[in-house]
């Protein structure tokens, strides 16, 4: 005990202190800048956790033309940053992290001196547009807190937010035409016609309102602001890039060619200028809501009454540092670097979505009030429900529950009748497959985490899973599989459903409904259905039942599943793995296909068609950089040889998370891939969210201790650990050795500490 | 006093009994369908006085196809309407009444039966689309009701409304197909692009939702229903005109080929489908909202909680019967005719724009809660000042308070700190020109009807008055007159500008600020400034001080005026008409140029010019069919030859108000038209609103009680008047011989009895 209360203390001491002695910080060790070079998809700029807002610079303009078609390339740009890029557009205030699709980009804010230009140019042509070159020497990414020097117009930016409001400051050079451009053009995947409306106001010369409205990923988003100045600009104009309206006549009564208090159309830009002084800094508040301009305007003057940069600043990285300092560990820098940007990715999804007053814009498109909970969005949930909603059940218990109220609302908000599959800003994406709400509603009832209403919760899972009419569920539950000549993503699916099914079940079965019991228990057994004993792969099968002939196991084009092949998707059976064991022929034959799994030449052409991750996200034929497989290293816990999950496990860790901006081995997925290696690094993973086990792996920390909400830790302490030593020699809990390599919720949640002894040689 | 009780006793029976015995109904004289041909614009569909929604059929698609071009033709349909047309395509819920440019028309709505067709097809040929044939005979328009047989599907409509909520009845004939078909495309004034975006979701099978944005005259434009049917349809689909949209993929994994719950885009329409027996009755609720769809779920759940058509007709039309019974008039039958039409349309805007629960949406887009006042929209200043609102000041004075808080709340909202020009839905058309919002203000100030805070009220006005950026109101400041080589309009808004500082002068005198009294005073002189004793008119005055010398007094084009040629505009100083006659050479030649304007044979050509009015609005050279002329006949009372006046408007009454569809000889013009009847009809008019002053014209009634809010009564006693006794021989007020030509608004809301003696000589 005394262990604990030391690290207690040095954990207060941490968040008091944060700022003053940066040595003592977690702070330091979470770099925002990792993923942020190829296919990580984070941003570098600046949040708080779980924050509205999230402020950060953009480098493309790619699908930025008026009129272009859709450019594949736009891909890359999912968080609106690519570290190899040489120039910064702007900053803007919503961003996606670590998402494979992607939105937003909202409210392009760009500072410039000189002649104005309300182009951005393009990154080829130096000085064509107002965009600037920058260096990564001058470039400061933390947490909260985002600054470059715009070398084009010797401006130096720095970004910092409150939850709703982001908080620029510039740092002009003497200048008699300073300008501060405002792109509502701007967006993020902005195909044309992506703005449906934009609208803005000025108020008076300090002050701006407006909102933009888009269909884009969110078929129908609108997103209001409001934007003051620390200082008063002496003019300011639009331009206005909108096809000319038919009906506008009696506007031309109004001379609107500079200092016009508004604007409105799909297309429009407007400048603010100041004079300058030497090192005169121009901030600006720019306040989000899903509500009004009021909304945004209410929520600027709640959460940052005053323009003390520093302060907003030192706020936002407390409330990091405190998220942070729920589990603090040793480790080496590398450990620490890796585990800490984690933590910190792991903490930015879902956002908050509600403005101060509670007031939010529901799925149904009107506006409601969060009156026992806070509202979030941006549920990626095939991703998340795996690892990351876990974590959260573990260090964001209360948080948790709130985004489940939020699934909750969306569920009765919903026309479908359905609960959030990828919930967008009051739009619903459809994004990926399953119903994986389901598995986090059923985590937090079987982790004790549920105060709301659960049998409620189980009607919303059950009227979810009963949707004939979505994406074959109606075939699945006549046929017990969905056939593969009905839809494209067949097989995964069915696998999923089968998951889902089983999560379902696990909360029927705590609230003693035995009927949904018995029917969804028996649901989840359908992965059988679409097993083909002959090729020893999940394969799709057809209507009239037999599985179908043309059928490459390697390839994910076609085959009836989603970012995977058969080879992967073959072992997403998490609540069953005993099952699929027998399934498959036993432990030997398993771990045979697992061996071969990891360790076959998989060809190029088959890494071609994979999506979202770099060469180094495979190992063999296993692919990390996308979530169906994030389970399957530790499936060797329930064979006769838990050391090969030892082994994958810290390869993997070593291979695929690394403290450089390319460190990322795919796409961050909203922080399932960052959840992934807080567990693995803890040592411990939850194969099958909605079971209250975890699998043991091997630990990379040297030690461990996570703050629960109850007031208790849970302490982990590895013995020896080392690159060479990752096999584990004994674990014991509470000082008692563990039977078997697994451990419970409840292990962790009444507080104790386990330990693990580490050797170079598996037992 | 015996009289005046015993006509109370006569109104209140028939407001009460007006359902029973139609006899002594008022409604009866009143026909929605005049002024439905040719010029008129108004509507013959179903509304309550003021009320929001406008339930009312169309007869064109002109304006209709995707990417089509702008077609002037649409003019025509302004109200959505034509009466020489053949086919009906549905019936919309929102029309102005007798605008000349237009908006609105949203939702419409139209059953059909046989082989669903989604398209409207066109009037030429028939059965190519879902309008039908119908027939005049089978058609009934009445305040608060409508009612047409479809012919092509032997569906008989009718149409009824509250405030907030169209309610229709189809009757169907026996069908195992029949079809509601709600068209999300269709608009008035509905060119290319103008659908910003549409929304609609099924929640049951008797209940929708959804909004259309549009941005067409007024540039952003958003209005939200709720539609109920009284019976559940057996299946309802959607088709998507749209463009196909870049993101939407994930959306194919629900099957939307059959009762998909919701739809958006830009082009949507849906059918509803049923069953049929003989005769059946499918109803529908159609409530709006501007704020939300659940606002207008909860106007509907409130204004009409059953399903009792007859019951929702009789109050609506029990609510026009008292208006209509605010002034009880005895006169033949065509004269009844006009004026009880008359009252009707005057009765109609400005349109109520708030919501049961008295929330709305304001000019600056937010949503605003009118806590003491009810918030109205559709103001058509320009016209309306002229006689309508001063109209309200005698029988709607709440109303008319209620209308300048909404004014004043516009004001407030107002990026451009301006008060209405042409408030169009939380929009400002700016339409027309002047600042006449202030002529209102006064008007009720003068005539003691200001439940407001009038000094804030001169405030706005006097900011509006001086905002530099307005159509040349900083040359109008800085030089006395706008040169017309800096604005088209520049010599009728140098005119309007004074009428209006005068009013403005009006209220700063009522409160004592004699400073602005002083400034206001001054520059409603300024008409002399643009007046040129050379020629005898008001004339195009250059930037160097001289007249413009390309100059045709008979032509509306390019001459500095709007909707008036010069001839017509030279009279308009209705602030001043003895400064007037004086500059005009007084008496003799005032009255010679007065005869000349009513009687000179004006070429074809310059008709061909005058907008917004047929052939008969014309007498010599005076324009009826247009507001800045609206005075003039009145101009003789301060002359020596009043007998003038009653001369030509007995000649107006009588050529251009018949009570036929083409009985308007122009835009009704939001009731203005009507308002100038009603005064005429009743024997004086306001030359100058804002002064208590009405001018003495000839009454073409022979009796009239207008029945005042506080309870006292006027009585209009008109001895020996017809066709041919026009001219006055004498008048009494309350037994007192007139001392002038002029009665003031006291003399009115004091209560009494004003008799003429009519004779077939003038004196």
């Amino acid at each position: 005990m005394k262990q604990i209360v030391a690290s207690v203390l040095i954990c207060i001491s941490i968040t008091a202190n944060a700022q003053k002695s940066s040595n003592n910080s977690l702070l330091q060790y979470a770099k925002p800048i990792i993923g942020t070079q190829r296919m990580g998809h984070t941003y570098p700029g600046a949040t708080v956790p779980f924050g509205m807002v999230q402020l950060s610079p953009e480098t493309d303009t790619l699908s930025y033309e008026l009129n272009s078609k859709y450019n594949p390339d736009i891909y890359k740009y999912c968080a609106g940053y690519q570290y190899d890029d040489k120039t910064i557009v702007g900053f803007t205030h919503t961003h996606f992290s670590g998402t494979g699709h992607s939105d937003l980009g909202d409210f392009l804010i760009m500072p410039t001196i000189g002649p104005l230009k309300l182009n951005p140019g393009t990154a080829d042509k130096p000085r064509s547009g107002y965009r600037s070159a920058y260096s990564h020497k001058s470039e400061v990414s933390k947490p909260g807190y985002y600054k470059v020097k715009l070398d084009d117009y010797n401006i130096t930016a720095e970004l910092t937010t409150s939850t709703r409001v982001g908080f620029h400051q510039y740092t002009f050079p003497k200048s008699d035409s300073a300008h501060i451009i405002l792109d509502m053009m701007y967006g993020i995947y902005n195909y044309p016609d992506k703005n449906v409306w934009t609208y803005l106001r000025v108020i008076n010369d300090t002050l701006i309102v407006g909102y933009r409205q888009t269909s884009g990923w969110a078929r129908m988003r609108t997103l209001y602001f409001a934007m003051a100045f620390s200082k008063p600009f002496y003019q300011h104009g639009f331009a206005n890039y909108s096809k000319p309206e038919v009906y506008r006549g009696f506007w031309g009564k109004l001379n609107q060619s500079i200092n016009f208090p508004e604007i409105a159309g799909k297309n429009i830009r407007a400048h603010f200028d100041f004079k300058t002084r030497e090192g005169e800094k121009i901030k600006i508040k720019f306040a989000l809501s899903s509500v009004s301009m009021d909304g945004a305007l209410n929520n600027m003057h709640k959460e940052i009454p005053g323009w003390d940069f520093e302060k907003v600043k030192n706020k936002g990285q407390q409330m990091w540092e405190k998220e942070l300092s729920k589990i603090v560990i040793q480790g080496n820098k590398d450990t620490k670097e890796n585990f800490y940007t984690a933590m910190y990715h792991a903490m930015i999804n879902p956002t908050i979505y509600m403005d101060v007053d509670t007031q939010y814009k529901g799925l149904d498109q009107n506006i409601h009030k969060a009156n026992d909970f806070t509202n979030y969005t941006t549920f990626s949930l095939w991703d998340t429900h795996r690892a990351l909603h876990p974590l959260f059940n573990i260090i964001e218990p209360e948080r948790n529950c709130d985004m489940i109220k939020s699934m909750l609302a969306h569920f009765d908000q919903s026309p479908e009748h359905m609960l959030p599959i990828w919930s967008n800003s009051a739009n619903e994406n459809w994004c990926m497959s399953g119903y994986h709400s389901v598995s986090v509603i059923a985590d937090a009832v079987i982790k004790g985490n549920a105060q709301f209403d659960v049998n409620k919760a189980l009607d919303a899972c059950v009227t979810t899973a009963n949707h004939h009419n979505y994406q074959g569920i109606g075939y699945y539950i006549d046929m017990g599989y969905i056939p593969s000549d009905k839809d494209d993503n067949a097989v995964s699916s069915t696998l999923e459903y089968a998951y889902d099914d089983w999560c379902i079940a696990q909360i029927a079965n705590k609230l003693g409904r035995t009927e949904i019991y018995n029917e969804f228990i028996k649901r989840s057994q359908n992965y059988h259905n679409v097993y083909d004993s002959i090729s020893g792969f999940m394969r799709p099968r057809l209507s009239d039942g037999t599985f179908r002939k043309d059928f490459d196991p390697l390839t994910t084009i076609n085959q009836g599943f989603i970012e995977g092949n058969a080879w992967n998707y073959t072992l997403y059976v998490p609540h069953d793995p005993v099952g699929l064991i027998k399934l498959m022929g036993g432990d030997n034959r398993f771990i045979s296909y697992m061996d071969s799994l990891f360790t076959m030449d998989l060809p190029d052409k088959y890494f071609a068609e994979t999506e979202d991750i770099t060469r180094d996200g495979i190992m063999g034929n296993y692919v990390h950089g996308n979530e169906p497989s994030h389970h399957i290293a530790y499936l060797y816990d329930w064979t006769n040889k838990p050391w090969k999950t030892q082994e994958r496990v810290r390869t993997i860790m070593k291979k695929m998370y690394k403290p450089f901006p390319d460190g990322l081995c795919g796409n961050d997925d909203a922080g399932q891939m960052s959840a992934w290696y807080i567990f693995s690094a803890l040592g411990f993973y939850p194969v099958a969210p909605a079971s209250d086990q975890y699998a043991i792996g091997s630990p990379i920390v040297d030690h461990a201790i996570i703050y629960l909400n109850n007031g208790r830790t849970f302490t982990i302490d590895v013995k020896k650990q080392s690159a060479e030593n990752i096999y584990i020699q004994r674990v014991l809990l509470n000082g008692k050795p563990l039977k078997s390599f697994f451990i419970s919720h409840e292990d962790i949640v009444d507080g104790g500490e386990l330990t693990y002894y580490m050797g170079a040689k598996h037992l």
